[in-house]
């Protein structure tokens, strides 16, 4: 493919739902499966934005649910590609629920997906390289090999002594 | 109330969604009434930020469905409050499809929804009036009283001739 | 094509839904873009027996929704062509709430949409004329004209002077 | 409760459904489930109608699924209390699909629907009695007896040897 | 085909759902057109592993809901192909509900439906006849019979004289 | 609540889904968002098994979806508690897709997700100690810790040099 590189904002995604009775458990709070659903959906168009071609959810890395959202709030979801690798994409997720009547907007998790690309016989293709600007995107840019070492000794194809980036969050 | 008067721009609301199986005609293209759906949700969202309390949908406007968006395709929407009245909130939204594959946007329509603020007994209470800030905010501002008026008279509780903005609109 | 006319109440088509929670908002009353969901269905079908071909929502004239619909209600959606054009219909649609409860059936709206065919390449194709019977197709059939001039005044496609039915409105 | 006796018209519904994707399987045929909840959601409207009172599905009579319903096609159910007991009720119903492009029209299938009508606490509740009227209702509501034997000796409430209308069945 | 016999523990499948609020009635009951959907699938993924082939629902017996399952609770369905026809499979579900909070699992249904296999045309093909192995499996084995010449006399399309195996019911 | 403790057994849950169009991408897989629903489901099904109590989701661990599950096949998802903690619950989930047609079961992924238990007010409350019995139960017991402080630092609760298991990974 060899594709022209593209910046992080260029995928930047924002999604807003309306928790509605069926989204939610006997406390009237948001499923986390629900949530997950509406935060793949995000990501894949994030993703579709980078690469200009169908693409899949290869992965999900450890998601911690930290406010429960209520029925009748809106759930804010913004997602952007942080870091592009030979056919797949790293995305970032922020999620906030927000109570409109009292104005009150909270953060409920955020979460890193990862999509592979697709050609049209359902083969991994190129994505284009990503480019980050702001100083955030930097961040998450570099914080995204720590995580893909995370994902490959879990997935048991890295072993843990290779993985370098990983080590230096144990300060070895 | 009595309540402060709120910018144009708090309101303003993103929404992408994704066009699947079950919301397409034979042809694969977005049902219009699917569309209206997420357009109605999207307008209310935008109608909570301006007046923090439950609300509900009173009209909408005559809607054209220019371009049709296809199964697949991204669906773009922006809702934003232009105008406040005693207690009803009239909501400007544009719609564009979006083929991520072939990186092309277009238009798919624009509306303008009406919703009517509640208090806890259901009854309509004040909102908050509306500050238009933009070129584009005030045009819409403006063009809300003319709006408001066709409304009227469709629903039969204006005469024509009292109706002094529309009457503009015909160059009399 | 050249087809043949066909009477108005051959479209008529009549359906009948349960509100259910997730229709509703928070006040327990059926969401405006849930209703007009169903009102496209109901629409597309009395469009489908009309033209006997696929066809898709082209428009939406202004709806005012009067009384709510409550959660367990019935919704009853009537439907029928009152007008063709050469590639269009105008179908008429009033919708009733129904609280089985209380025997009480209340109006919620009344609306005009308006579908288009289409040919197998989903070209627009001719359909057949209409012909109205009763008292009240007839009415309906005659105010099709100016609604159509409505509608194309506000989608920019007619200047307001030429609009000669639309014209009589205004008692000019 | 000593409620008036109501006519078996007075309970007819009508519910026409398009036949979107996700109610299909692989063949592109409407899936046997997914019309059985329409139907139930038409039964239970028809109950309602009868004894305006909350009532809920008791029983469900054999089913045979004829013709296949296409993708893009239409559902239209009629169904009609045919038979009041103590506190349930019966519902007669027919289905049809109908391909609008073809004008082509088929049966589907013929079912009955048993529901009980419930008072606030959820216990049974008397319901009124029903008047059958045309030809065809009256042939329904004698027919309810043997239907109700067959469903009472089929749930292991009533012995075979007292099925006496049943019994007629096998021209004992 | 002329395939080779498969026991009927081959076929075993189960189903766990949770009741949400969209599922159930005023009553916070699950509604029985929902209950249905779900037991159609498990069915038709019963019929799917005996016959390896696309299947569809052609006949459901007469159903007799008795204990209604709650919103919150879990719907638990066992399906089992319980007797091959040359081209049709009947499948015996077993229904329960399941109060996790109280540890309280109590029966809701039991079902007959009955599939056909299709060939890629969708048209009937033989399916590989059943092995019963268990006391119960048997007993639904041989039970199969009788309630295939009721179905086929409720249809119509066999005389009750000719009900060999259903007269035994009445003792005759 | 001092609960008697409970075997991993007990909370065992089995869940099979149809694959349907609305579940799919363009290349007819399930999309991995409305996978990570069910899952969902069936871990909060498995989590209300063991402690009896209502419960929503605390976290999710690193999912990595390997093979893709198509249109018309099953889902099938395995559910267990493998280790209780104060007031959470660790469910492991194994997810297959299986080809009835052609009688190919094949792995897609491999999961845990937290429960946290609540009391009726929607404060954590204790939950009952988990018993591993086989060799499996009791290993993916013991590898809970591991995984817990994983968690734990993800979400930046524990310094990575207080993770003593899990530098055991690390062979430090």
């Amino acid at each position: 493919m060899n594709a022209e590189a593209k910046k992080s904002s260029n995928s930047f995604t924002i999604m807003n739902e309306l928790v509605l009775p069926n989204d939610t458990n006997v406390f009237g709070n948001l499923m986390g499966g629900r949530l997950m659903y509406w935060m793949d959906i995000a990501a894949g168009i994030a993703a579709g934005k980078h690469c200009n071609a169908p693409s899949m959810t290869a992965s999900v890395d450890n998601i911690s649910f930290k406010t429960p959202i209520k029925l009748g709030n809106v759930v804010h979801i913004e997602a952007k590609v942080c870091r592009a690798f030979t056919t797949s994409m790293e995305i970032h997720l922020k999620v906030w629920g927000e109570d409109l009547l009292h104005q009150y907007k909270y953060e409920s998790n955020e979460a890193y997906f990862t999509f592979v690309a697709l050609d049209p016989n359902g083969k991994p293709r190129e994505v284009p390289p990503l480019i980050p600007e702001t100083e955030d995107e930097i961040r998450l840019y570099e914080g995204a090999l720590r995580r893909r070492q995370i994902r490959l000794i879990l997935a048991g194809k890295m072993k843990p002594d290779d993985a370098l980036e990983l080590k230096a969050l144990f300060n070895l």
